[in-house]
């Protein structure tokens, strides 16, 4: 439970919002890499924390991302030519470069220098991982690039989506770092069906009905586990990381033969609208499969589940009910809705665009939402008392996540902690 | 006339409003039954006051009408399981029974008893005449059960819908109590054309322009009667009874051998939009035709002129301007809309969502409504001075509403009182 | 660059609101002739200055424009019935005429003289040139009616279309009078592109990558130029007018064989939403073709750019992105889009409803935006005073707009004038 004021504090994103200024230290992902597929192609709106941008790849192949607005009179650059190293606005044909410099104005007079003096809003841009990400802080606090893991993979060991969800941001991430109700929503049992007993996973939710969930507060944000009494005294552990403010990573199995991670990030559109990402990595040597870098069966599969052409949208969404179907839900799943994912968006849409948490009643198991919204108020706190916001140091760039049968009562973290912070030291060349 | 005072609370009604107060004061109609068909069957949302709730019929057949969201994390219930005797959200299983209650908590640890102190809004509902009605009130005020006439003869006497209209519940009221607008938007002859004479009501609109109107008030709101003269120095009667605060029992005829009544309640489901039914029943012992009961020809059909897919919203409506046509309404009708309350819709409806009544002129044969808003504005401050309002004593149990003719300058409340207030008890046992 | 108070004041047009009260000192285009093609034929839905209207043409032929709402209990007119000489409100059958007087209450007792009391208000309509005016100011300043050149022709020599736009009125004044975007939104050429030499326009184009902009004020508003210069020493001069507040007078061509003028005026529907009208005729004596008198080309052709049935909105639009194809931006035209005022359109509306104007970077070629922004502050503040506005008074009925080839370095003005403002009188008798 949060008062007012508070899940205003942490829902608002806008420029000059405390929490808006706390994102702002952060690579924000944006774009696909390929929604920028050439240099000169045609330009790409992006509305990111309830800011107009405008993102274009210039000639020398670089990502520009600035203001929506031309400087001169308003009209939006999203219309404008893409042309040599340089955007060029269709009303009157000022260029602008990828820094925001005008540099051509061929409505004035040849001996003007009025251009010289015309700038508009500009932010540095990084592309690693298929994803381009943009740098919306001060410039002298620009910090290390966003190298997590799955982006130092090969293209054919990553997966990689995004959707739009129609509602605040926080619920998105609070949903994703809630490993309890995976057993609810998405693996729910109807009356009298069982879990599938030949993995350790189907044997632990035939035990368990719920996790227990433990957060080990971390430089970067915090590893969590959700636990689950398993036969014979033993437990079964998922160890996941939060990297702040808007980071999962997952891990599927710890099979030495193909260990995978996976995780989204959720990122304000603006207030009342997140851009979810979606990714999937192997840790191993050989490539994903083609349905594997697809993400099906997630609900977040690129021209499936998610409508492109719509910008982003989900194909199943509340003006369709998300398709649900009440008799599959009440003879094979809990939910009735197809594909984990498009689960979560219901739910989390559900809420509203920005849930009233004044009104909650949050149980022991809410223990790592609970832990995140202390974190993000300190962070805040951090920033606008003039400090570094956690998980911007390169901390991150070793982690991965995993799962492990240890037995009842051992420490999860001492267990796993081998596993959880010893990736190698990024492929990628750090800035 | 009202001060924009004066409109604003008679038009407000949502929770801690004052006339919201008093609309929670009585027995609300909400679902038709069928909505419901079958116990554990998939729940149904309802907006009610401005107030989002969901209902559900549990094993038992009773129906649970509680808040759309889950105590827990506000997930709307509306996407839950009805499993037995309670409603369970999906995302983390919580179950509610019709009471509130949480009965289950599986997300919590089996030895913590914290589902005890959780509870959600829950109100009290009641099922009769096909419909399930719901209150709203405190839980010492509730009154006797809505045992009105119509819903207390067979299923095969009677026909029912429901539909939604976009505006103010106050002017669908204001609408369906005044009487004299009959003679135009839906009787109106257009230049030439005359009213068939084979029935009193059609000679005397020959000779009546417009009905006098008059109102004898009861201690369930009023009676009220439009007065149209007929040749031969007689009069043509038609008497209705306005029930506290929505309802209206209107009769077609007084043919002693096919005496019918039908009328509407008009409810808010918020300020700006509001749900109408529709029904009619017959007083004699013979079955109403399917015709009849499907309410053919009035714009209230199911299917037809309702869209149940579309959540009951009108076929015609003000984006296809009511299918309106011109050339009909020069030359057969005096609107050119087809259906007695799709033209009141279209009508009511242009006024936009809430009427500026602060610019009308109202005449003499506004009386009703005049009336209306008084009766209405003085049992708001009954209750907020701690009364009981009118129209929840159980005197409306016998009402009946009928056509006569009388000769000119008679008193027809003494001509009909005999007939208005007579009918047998409920066949069904009051609570 | 404004102060966001100026604009406000500048783009705020609603009843009292001191642009609004400026602009009701004008006659107003509203309809063109044919939405009201009969006597007594369907009355038509007008939203003009934020305020809402009905128009109908009488029996007598005159069109009433009267507000939308009955006096008696706020129906919408829209839906009455347009008999003898009146409107007739199909709720309760009362009857308003031209002047807004209630001339049949037949609701009313028929010794009722209440109607005589009843009034709506009701607005002084003007029809010439194709087009229905109305006058929303203050009975006793109606200026000399509307007897723009363009409307003083045979229809045969003028076309005529009108054009629903999706901001603020403001934007699209400052965009027709701009002339300077036309080397860049309509004309401009992709890298390697040449305009075509057969013309003086052409050769120009191919030297001058930008117009210098001339004001020369007047008592109507002001008349202005766009220079380009051409080989040999020459300058190819444009002489437009503006007349106030929203009328724009454009010259095709000086070929004394052929030679044309067109325009627009650009009304508030409100504050968001602007009518636009798009005139031409040829000043000659022989008739336009009918591909010219449909406006073919320019992007608002009534039926092909514009969609009758859909309210006269754009066919290419925000929400189908103007159907701008990039490959054509990129090799054959400047913007992607075709036609250009769906060019003018697609930018106006990207500035967003209402443009912040505080946030501008305006050069030396916005001259002729800067002063109409002075101007009109002026005439507002003249009205606000109780003074009479410029362009009432009718010296704008001999205004005609051209083209010529000058020296370089020659008055633009001097050289002009004797065109600029010689036409006959009006061949239609002012009242």
């Amino acid at each position: 439970m949060l008062t007012r004021e508070e899940n205003e504090l942490l829902t608002r994103t806008g420029p000059g919002t405390p929490m808006g200024e706390l994102m702002r230290r952060y690579w924000i992902p944006t774009l696909l890499s390929w929604e920028l597929p050439d240099p000169d192609c045609p330009p790409v709106e992006v509305r990111l924390l309830g800011e107009d941008l405008v993102a274009f790849r210039q000639t020398d192949g670089r990502v520009g991302m600035v203001s929506a607005y031309c400087a001169h009179r308003r009209a939006n650059l999203f219309w404008g030519r893409n042309e040599e190293n340089g955007l060029r606005c269709v009303y009157h044909g000022w260029k602008f470069d990828a820094d925001g410099r005008c540099v051509d104005m061929p409505s004035e007079p040849a001996t003007s220098n009025f251009k010289d003096r015309v700038q508009i809003p500009a932010y540095p841009t990084h592309e690693t991982g298929d994803v381009i990400w943009v740098y919306m802080g001060p410039p002298t606090k620009q910090p290390a690039p966003p190298l997590f893991p799955w982006t130092q993979v090969p293209d054919t060991h990553r997966g990689i989506s995004k959707i739009w969800q129609d509602c605040n941001w926080l619920q998105a991430l609070e949903g994703g770092i809630d490993t309890v109700h995976s057993n609810f929503l998405h693996g729910g049992r109807p009356p009298g069906l069982k879990y599938d007993e030949s993995t350790a996973r189907g044997r632990a939710n035939n035990v368990s009905r719920a996790a227990d969930v433990e957060v080990v507060p971390t430089d970067y944000g915090y590893s969590y586990a959700g636990i689950r009494s398993m036969p014979d005294d033993m437990s079964f552990v998922r160890g996941y990381h939060w990297v702040m403010p808007w980071n999962q990573i997952r891990g599927y199995t710890i099979d030495p033969g193909h260990p995978k991670n996976d995780g989204h990030m959720w990122v304000p559109i603006d207030d009342n609208n997140t851009l979810v990402f979606n990714w999937t990595y192997t840790l191993g040597e050989e490539p994903l499969s083609e349905r594997e870098r697809s993400l099906a069966g997630s609900g977040n599969q690129l021209g499936v589940d998610i409508d492109i052409h719509d910008n982003f949208r989900s194909v199943r969404n509340r003006t369709n009910k998300y398709l649900i179907d009440r008799q599959v839900q009440k003879t094979q799943t809990f939910s009735g809705i197809n594909g984990t994912n498009t689960q979560d968006r219901a739910i989390q849409e559900s809420m509203g665009a920005i849930a009233d948490r004044t009104l909650e009643r949050l149980g022991t198991t809410d223990r790592a939402i609970i832990t995140a919204r202390r974190l993000l108020l300190k962070a805040v706190k951090t920033v606008e008392d003039g400090g570094d916001p956690p998980g911007i140091a390169p901390s991150y760039y070793r982690l991965r996540a995993g799962e492990k049968i240890i037995p009842k009562g051992a420490n999860w973290f001492e267990e796993m902690k081998g596993w959880l912070f010893s990736l190698e030291e990024p492929a990628e060349q750090a800035v």
